[in-house]
């Protein structure tokens, strides 16, 4: 086999075959193949497309391509979650402790944030004392004994991925849907829950711009799961405007501390329950209206709080810290920026939000950066709410004033006024099962 | 400029700008683009095409990125023509005296040979004698004074379309009109003459296996080259059989004498005629009959046979064993094969005739291959001829009867045979000018 016939069949629009797909990830990781090649194919990819059935070839050829994460240890039905990220998604935080508190087992790798948006390691890490490395022994026996554990990406999963989406973002062939799913669901192939929920967002903050675009995503690697042999829904969702009210590291396990206690807001309880739900269903083979009930019981009760709270400790976290002040890290500086006219807030652009919690030291610009786990900002206002000039917008919280005044300065480029209220967006736009 | 830009554009579509191709072409012969950065915008151009206009000033900016030869030394009208490659074609052999005879000044620059195809200087260095490789200043000095010259490339030209050719090759990327057409005609305008023609082949020995894609390259070749004011014409020619009836190098030299003593294989003498009218017309602004008229008159009165042996002389060959023996060179060995049935040849699959000849010695597999200049092979009959079993088909010529064995058992693999004569097809099948 070469490489040529690849690149031939792939220009005529024509679909790789089986052994041809194993052929290039197998050659590529391994170096024989070199990059300009592979980027000919990628390019040639994104523009003729790609069949289910060669996207789920090749998303588990990637899945192999390093360590296959064994579960078998695990005792139960285990269940994952994945978002393709988001502003202000602190939903791992709720759903992770409601499912395990349900009877799911939740062995769950998450990752780091990077630019405008979070990563729920780093939320995780604001909770003095929270380990996100345990051994994979440590893992299993946390999973069996408390029902869940989060911690970061350990061993060498799915190094293909790593090496074809360098080559992508350096060659413009990152926005292929077939070749964003393989990415996603290659790596959780590879991490090994039999279950999983994927929150597919669109919108300004989103990688997805459009619903019709995310809605295509969604069934791919719904798809792609299924002859993968998971089972896999998606839930679509918008992300016009970030989550929940809190963005930031420590804020965010705050603001997850209210939903896990029956506060909060709405929309951001909305999401974790529909995500929960829909885990519920395919792991414990509930109907909608059971699993949904289920799901608002949990959380109603308590459990999936206290199920939060016996995670961080198991994982050596203050959470004796949490259950006494939810607001428990605090920066140096904060401001409360004050509405600069009457209006609604007709749009946020909640990319540039991300990039203003950023500025404000809650995230990086690059891989090794360090982060302030105590900045970013509350919202007090958001999209469709009525404003009076003067009125409190947002409280931002950051090391030093320099940084209040970068990350204000953006967060009021992100905002657009009007005098009469937007239409009403749901959050759910959709699911796919 | 970044790469991302210019990958993202031709992706969609649309047009890259001047200073984007500008910085494509300098920046890849420079290095700081990188091979697959490059290879996906070639693949990107593939697929999506390229316009008139960009393909003109990738040229343009290709033939600019090494020496542009100075024909200013040169006294006269200077022309040039290229052929897109085919089998048993000699017509530089003609084309060019014959111009330089009719006041034209050839200043020309030849290739060599490879695989199924030969190049002109490995034919003209059959001759005893002859030397490919001369000084600028003895090549201008030459074409000043006997109107002609032609020998192998020399300096630096058009660079870029070396490096970019080299990676179109290894990613299944040679094959975009575009990029062929501005790959032949960075050359040609590196070349320096004010006039060309263009032999655009097309049929089972050419590159371009459709009259429509021939024609395509054809319009858009001389597209180019109006908009970098040169005056080009193009003449489209059938390669679905072998152009005369002799194909190695020192054999052509020998049809060549042929034609040029007004002797020879019809349709070889129409297409030289054709060609050489384009070329008088374009140089010296006559009208299709009078340059037509010009052409045959030069070739009949022996004019042109006189001018090929003066520059056969000047670059030292032995002239005078051309016009003591036209058939000067001898192979070790030779066989006639005789037709292996009764009927008409219907079809020769061109390329594989070429693939014979190169087995006998006469082509190179790989560039730095030596090869015979006595080995090759006369076919006695061609397509749509009528065979009585036995009868001579052909006659091979190599160093050692293995080499005859191989090229016989490929040249009778070229070959169909039918009951009914096949349609008769035209040499000529169309012009662009």
């Amino acid at each position: 086999m070469q490489m040529a016939d690849l690149l031939n069949r792939k220009k005529a629009g024509l679909a790789l075959t089986a052994s041809e797909i194993e052929y290039f990830v197998a050659g590529f990781t391994a170096g024989s193949i070199p990059d300009y090649q592979a980027s000919a194919l990628l390019m040639a990819i994104c523009l003729r497309g790609m069949t289910d059935e060669e996207a789920a070839i090749l998303t588990d050829c990637m899945a192999r391509s390093g360590d296959m994460l064994d579960l078998s240890a695990v005792d139960g039905v285990t269940a994952d979650k994945h978002s393709t990220g988001g502003v202000g998604d602190k939903t791992t935080l709720i759903v992770a402790p409601l499912c395990a508190a349900a009877g799911l087992k939740i062995a769950k790798m998450s990752g780091r944030g990077l630019g405008h948006t979070g990563g729920t390691v780093d939320k995780l890490e604001s909770i003095p004392g929270f380990r996100v490395t345990l051994s994979n022994e440590a893992f299993f026996e946390q999973v069996n004994r408390v029902g869940v554990s989060v911690i970061g990406q350990t061993g060498n999963l799915a190094p293909a991925d790593k090496k074809i989406y360098a080559l992508r973002d350096a060659t413009q062939t990152v926005d292929s849907i077939a070749l964003i799913a393989a990415s996603i669901m290659s790596k959780k192939l590879a991490a090994g829950a039999r279950n999983l929920v994927l929150d597919v967002k669109c919108g300004s903050g989103a990688f997805m711009q459009t619903q019709e675009d995310a809605q295509h995503l969604a069934r791919l690697m719904v798809e792609i799961g299924k002859r993968c042999g998971r089972r896999v829904t998606a839930v679509i969702t918008d992300m016009d405007t970030p989550l929940g009210t809190h963005i930031g590291n420590a804020l965010e396990v705050t603001e997850a501390l209210e939903i896990l206690q029956n506060r909060g807001d709405k929309d951001l309880r909305v999401l974790c329950l529909a995500l929960s739900a829909q885990l519920l269903k395919s792991g414990l083979g509930l109907s909608d209206d059971k699993a949904m009930q289920k799901a608002e019981q949990i959380l109603k009760s308590g459990a999936a709080y206290k199920k939060f709270l016996e995670m961080v400790e198991a994982q050596g976290g203050d959470a004796e810290l949490l259950r006494r002040n939810p607001d428990f890290l605090h920066a140096k500086c904060s401001r409360t920026v004050p509405a600069p006219r009457d209006g609604y807030i007709v749009h946020m652009q909640t990319r540039v939000v991300g990039e203003s919690a950023q500025l404000l030291g809650a995230g990086r610009a690059k891989k090794d950066d360090a982060i302030d786990y105590a900045a970013g900002l509350v919202l007090h206002k958001k999209t469709g709410n009525l404003c009076r000039a003067g009125e409190p917008l947002v409280t931002l919280y950051a090391a030093d004033a320099a940084r209040l005044d970068e990350g204000e300065a953006r967060f009021l480029s992100a905002l657009e006024f009007g005098d009469v209220p937007p239409q009403k967006k749901p959050l759910i736009l959709g699911k796919v099962e």
